[in-house]
């Protein structure tokens, strides 16, 4: 409960009525003397003149110099002691916070060094850069047309381009979202209430029970959305894949049946109906679109109704940009997400409210996460995206087959997009008959290796098992700062770091 | 379904092997040549050179500019038609890009600019500002302590400090989310899994029918939550409010009996236990927090179970900064939340992977939203964020004085924030006898000023109809740029925009 103020204590005196002529007297109210503004402006900008040159040399361009650290490792401890982290009643003169912008940088991995190769984004694109920092400075919230004009319109005109590009004749609607779990979640939440609208109104609970297909090798967000929507992630039925990872359709047909049989026995009516919304998670994957050569590795994509697809991965949009689009033309997000807030959405406004589009989304406040990307795009055309996905592939091809002609790697299976597994085997396991010790041997060596490369800042690649299979290093290419010769060195390093091992 | 590349068609030539000593030869890989980086670093690091003074000069220092104006307004068509919004196949120079930006700049509203109070944000801060800068150039992502050692410890200490100040005095955890609507929904799923921890694995069709209860004038995300976790709207109990908003007790109590009643009816096992987790919503008003002086206005806000708290709003950090907040030590955020993948969360790390906080969260990929938060206060000190508080504070009570002082303007009610609400009467109704023609009138007035204030550019103010009341002004004051000359400025406009209705 909120207490009301007490009026009666509040005090509001013109201090001084003789000021100079033009000025206006400044005023006491409530203890707090209030007349012109309070941030010395001259202040801030001589605090952003000296930033901005640090921020430039340490964070944009020695951080992308493959000549300089990927990383500065330090262990959380020693971090926190380095960092001085804790907040006091007192602020810090300029020189100090200076000095705190020069340590955080430092410390930070560098994500957009041509030797970060250790997640599925990378890399320093100048121009979406530059939108990113239009977009800090403006300060936008994607609610309404009147406070986010050209964010909207940028929006909307990057959604309705790569809506072609799924292929979707009759177009289709999308909205940006904070990163490609949400996408997933708004995907199962819109074809949920596209078959069951009453969802949105009664809940779960009135209807009968809903269940999820998804791949065996699913992202993990599918669990997250299950869970988080209400569905439970025992109502996900995984579908079983072959050895290269594709689900298998006549596995699909049985847990179809399975899940039929399952929910007859446990609702009361007897009835389990199988309607379909299909759903495509190409997060990742989607930047084979761009590419004339590769995007037949996504071939039928426009069969799906949903697709998520984010451009902060291989498109090095920045992160985040991470579009959630639908086939439907029926104003289905907005019918599925609005809540229609008086204060935001007015109906009486002097322009179109249809370009108020942020009652389609779960979020209030919004980023204009398209922006950047819109910059980006204009820059370097289809033509330049199409080119860098192009190159990406080959340079993954040509990593792939390095590894083939090099003792001691071995790829987990040939790659198909710019996702290169493999395993290094040190001298001392070679002669090793292939079996589970020899494994249980492998598994080891890859968080050693890792860890090596981060104390030595060289270069970040990720590792990690799957299924059965032991710890095999997860190469990523994205960027077109990254040199054929950064493939060499990788596999060097790798060998250099482990080959006592 | 993906197609096997045909690996037949690839095509890795040396194509020179006689190239200069020291350089190695290009390759050419499925049609690519490949050997160094074909990003040009010196072509970005002069477009950069060329795009920063724009950015500083035109959406930082210009838009913050008091004598500058708050928006250059055009209607959707002509803005298209401005931008030349399409995507196409070439890319553009330099200069072409460049004037793209200044266009972005000039056409997007200003919020930033001391006369922007149209929303819950407003205001620049220098330090968050490059707090975000570093941010953005760095590009990371809060999955784990590997990739983002920084932003994970800034975002810890941010979160304790917060802790400390809501008042639980044996600590708590948190998270920061992509808006606090998303904190809302956290909120709302952390509940039920407390008390139902089985609605992760079963959903909710195996467990009794959910109800939440909240207040009539909970925001619109309380809606949106139930919706989208599969609760449904109905089950959302609206507890009806005084005329000051305030929440009545026993109103809350006739709500309850009303929920028991109408779950032991549609229920089969006839069963409805009450159990309570309690959420603050105090995204907006937390920021009261900060001050001696104001925080009793949050009174008892330490025993509510979750807290969600936008320091992005009042205290000025930027879009987006939203923590998420719970009482819990038995890392219930993680349990809630996590899906354990095994390519980012592996567990034979050289660290203590109790650091990778990423799997508390919904999201995969996340923005460092704390750190700016956590520069910005190193620089001004809890006394600093205080001081901003209290000066807003008083800011809005001098307002509500001249209000009341003014012929013409009238309060909706006395501010309890900074939020203040009034309408304008122009002169042809003053004389009009209240009544429900005279609200007719009043409730045109507003969305004509604002149409005439965005078209001329000179400030934005919010405005709504709220209930059975008339639309009315929503006027929100924030930043230490605005003065109490902004004040008189704000109300002699709105005056000159509206005398002749």
């Amino acid at each position: 409960y909120l207490l009301l103020p007490d009026t009666s204590s509040i005090d509001i005196t013109v201090s001084s009525p003789a000021e100079p002529k033009g000025k206006r007297p400044p005023v006491l109210v409530d203890g707090v003397t209030l007349n012109g503004p309070t941030l010395d402006i001259r202040e801030a900008e001589s605090f952003l003149r000296d930033a901005m040159p640090i921020i430039m040399e340490e964070a944009v361009w020695k951080a992308t110099d493959v000549k300089e650290k990927v990383c500065e490792w330090r262990s959380p401890e020693q971090l926190k002691d380095l960092l001085d982290l804790e907040l006091r009643e007192g602020g810090e003169a300029h020189p100090q916070i200076l000095q705190r912008c020069r340590d955080a940088i430092r410390y930070s991995v560098k994500t957009g060094h041509p030797l970060f190769f250790n997640q599925l984004y990378a890399g320093m694109d100048p121009y979406s850069l530059v939108g990113r920092f239009i977009t800090e400075a403006i300060n936008p919230s994607l609610y309404t047309y009147e406070v986010a004009p050209v964010f909207l319109l940028t929006e909307e005109a990057v959604l309705q381009k790569m809506i072609e590009i799924i292929g979707w004749q009759e177009g289709g609607d999308g909205i940006f979202s904070p990163g490609g779990s949400v996408s997933n979640m708004y995907a199962v939440n819109v074809a949920r209430y596209h078959h069951c609208p009453d969802v949105k109104v009664l809940g779960l609970s009135a209807l009968p029970r809903l269940v999820m297909f998804t791949s065996q090798e699913c992202h993990y967000s599918v669990a997250k959305a299950a869970a988080f929507l209400g569905i439970g992630t025992n109502n996900v039925y995984v579908i079983p894949s072959d050895k290269r990872g594709k689900m298998i359709p006549a596995e699909f047909e049985k847990q179809v049946q399975r899940a039929k049989d399952e929910v007859r026995r446990r609702t009361m009516n007897g009835v389990s109906k199988v309607v379909w919304c299909q759903i495509c998670y190409a997060c990742w994957g989607g930047g084979a679109l761009m590419s004339k050569k590769h995007r037949y590795l996504l071939q039928g994509i426009h069969r799906a109704n949903s697709v998520a697809w984010n451009p902060h991965k291989m498109l090095m949009a920045g992160l985040q940009c991470c579009a959630f689009m639908v086939r439907d033309k029926t104003n289905l997000l907005q019918r599925c997400h609005s809540a229609q807030a008086s204060y935001l959405f007015q109906q009486d406004k002097f322009y179109d409210v249809s370009y108020d589009t942020g009652d389609k989304s779960i979020q209030c406040s919004r980023k204009p996460d398209a922006f950047k990307f819109w910059l980006m795009w204009k820059a370097i055309g289809t033509k330049g995206l199409e080119e860098r996905v192009d190159r990406a592939l080959a340079m993954a091809r040509y990593l792939a087959e390095e590894i083939k002609k090099r003792d001691g790697f071995r790829l987990v299976m040939e790659p198909e997009y710019t996702n290169v597994c493999f395993w290094y085997i040190p001298p001392s396991l070679r002669d090793m008959a292939d079996g589970p010790e020899f494994w249980r041997n492998v598994h080891a060596v890859a968080p050693v290796v890792k860890e090596r490369m981060m104390k030595k800042g060289s270069m970040m690649v990720g590792y990690q098992p799957h299924g059965d299979k032991a710890n095999f290093f997860r190469q990523i290419i994205i960027s077109p700062q990254v040199s054929r010769e950064d493939m060499d060195f990788l596999l060097d390093q790798i060998h250099s770091l482990g080959m006592d091992l």
